[in-house]
């Protein structure tokens, strides 16, 4: 069974529904300032990345010093985990498999705060799991693979008690740019007040461009960052991927664009889901959680189309999947092979 | 200070000798194949990366589970160390200074093997300081940035050491291509006889594609790579670099066009530095070391030329620098620059 979603290598050919990543595809200026970057890979990279990290800290506003670039958000994940040297974390379940991976590898234990099977949202009864011996929560919002959101009010109640308990909160918003009103829930705000807080954000989904590799943490928390970048290489992040990031930041309509498209797409989607899934979940991201049949995942590759079987998510039962929110057109082929699946036409 | 070579960003305008990549540049192809690339990065890269490393197991005739790449040889430096966790290296003096910095990331202890700075040469003495409190030995073949090679004779006497003391035995060949008769130093077909051998190579010296990061590891060792994969992310390679590679290695004729050129301008080169340097070290690799006077660097700046100071490595005092062999233009223009300084003209 694959662990990850977008592995078009092994399903040539098959309509891509197990990545999570913008339907518009990337942008334009983006496609052509990686295409120069590749001209100027002939130089090493900038090992500082000053105009992205620039940019970058004047998008979110924040002080370049609180922001650290990965070879895509996945490489931060590592090494943030390297530098906290945690012996005990939580993760929600279900929730995205890289977290659990990468303290594994460091031999951290990890417990579950298990989400409710009904509406999989995140409540208040997750603080009772926090305590001194927890050393990192991860908390993804949007969560994935369920696209459900934890509001601010409760994720300040969370950051407090990690706070209190000397443990640090990562939360990863690498899909919140694809939600409506991202800025009552991002904790970006919150980084001074919180210095145990760790906001992970990517390029990959919103921008399209997972191939090209590039995410980045920010923390108030400068030593943590400097433990971050001892025990990573100098020249993380290609010449091609600081190009495009730099475009990146210019499409900001781009950005309100999808935002919309996704919005119109996904009512659309989970319309068709409520009336053929067995128990489709509303949810706010670019994606939608769905219960089926089991098997759905490789009746839908007969129809070339690789949907996302979530079924070895830790806390999940057999017979989840996700789908991303792709163009009306996929999405209307996705919805009509569903349909033949489940025997309505 | 500046600890590597290669940082443009600062010296904008200058000619770079501080960085040792193919003069000639970036084969037409692999330009064209990273800008594929670009455009299939709307898709995550291929975790197996399937392609490429059947291409390497090709060319280096071994077995594909032998190999590992990474973002450019330096994620494979810091991955190696941490997935052996040695209590105690050692290193020579002077060498690439990464080696260092990925040890003393995971607290390891480092002593060094200091090479005399009448030849900088490795020497059979070296064994001695092999014993079973050792637990990794780094070897750069051809050093850097003395250009100096180790004899496969030498090479296997350490391996043996090595062995016997349970130690792990890193040998970077990531320079080994630009030199002649490279199939009687690569320690690639011992591989099976030594288990603890790790052989680091990169694309990025040779295809003069640094920007790009692709390098790779090589071991039959297949359960120290499990580990070191269990510490990455999947994702570590962009889909540029994989295309890039792919192509990159079916350019078997620039790599022999290369090395002829290269050894027609290291000789130049060398020649020049012979007459305007206090001291000038034969060396067999894309780039040469030299002493002369303090403070050369700024004042070759100021002359629109970037050269590598090396007062900073282990094992040096001042005065010693590095040049990479470029085109002869630049060549020239270097020692024009240098002649000027040392009052020749």
């Amino acid at each position: 069974m694959t662990v990850h979603g977008g592995n078009i290598y092994e399903y040539e050919g098959c309509l891509d529904f197990s990545a999570n990543i913008n339907p518009l595809g990337m942008p334009e200026s983006v496609v052509e300032a990686a295409k120069r970057g590749v001209e100027a890979s002939i130089h090493y990279p900038d090992v500082k990345a000053d105009k992205l990290i620039r940019g970058i800290a004047e998008k979110e506003q924040t002080d370049p010093q609180w922001i650290l670039c990965g070879n895509g958000a996945a490489e931060l994940i590592f090494s943030v985990v390297r530098a906290v040297q945690p012996k005990q974390a939580l993760l929600l379940a279900p929730t995205f498999a890289e977290y659990e991976q990468a303290l594994v590898s460091e031999e951290c234990k990890v417990s579950y705060y298990k989400l409710n099977e009904q509406d999989f949202q995140v409540k208040e009864d997750i603080i009772n799991q926090i305590s001194h011996d927890t050393d990192i929560v991860f908390l993804c919002n949007p969560n994935n693979p369920t696209g459900k959101r934890t509001k601010r009010e409760l994720l300040l109640k969370i950051a407090e008690k990690c706070k209190e308990c000397f443990c640090m909160l990562i939360i990863d918003e690498c899909f919140l740019e694809f939600t409506e009103q991202e800025e009552e829930f991002t904790m970006v705000p919150y980084l001074v007040q919180f210095p145990n807080l760790f906001i992970l954000k990517a390029f990959t989904k919103i921008y399209a461009m997972p191939g090209l590799r590039l995410g980045y943490g920010i923390t108030s928390n400068t030593s943590l960052l400097s433990r971050m970048k001892s025990g990573m290489q100098p020249w993380n992040l290609s010449v091609p991927a600081q190009f495009a990031g730099i475009a990146a930041l210019k499409e900001t309509e781009y950005v309100k664009q999808t935002k919309e498209y996704i919005k119109a797409e996904r009512e659309f989607l989970y319309q068709g889901l409520m009336k053929l899934a067995d128990q489709a979940f509303y949810g706010e991201a670019n994606y939608l959680f769905f219960r089926s049949e089991e098997g759905l995942k490789e009746k839908m590759i007969k129809k070339n189309i690789l949907i996302r079987d979530c079924s070895n998510y830790e806390g999940l039962s057999k017979g989840y999947y996700r789908v991303a929110v792709r163009t009306r057109k996929e999405n209307e082929a996705f919805l009509k092979a569903f349909s033949q699946i489940r025997g309505f036409e």
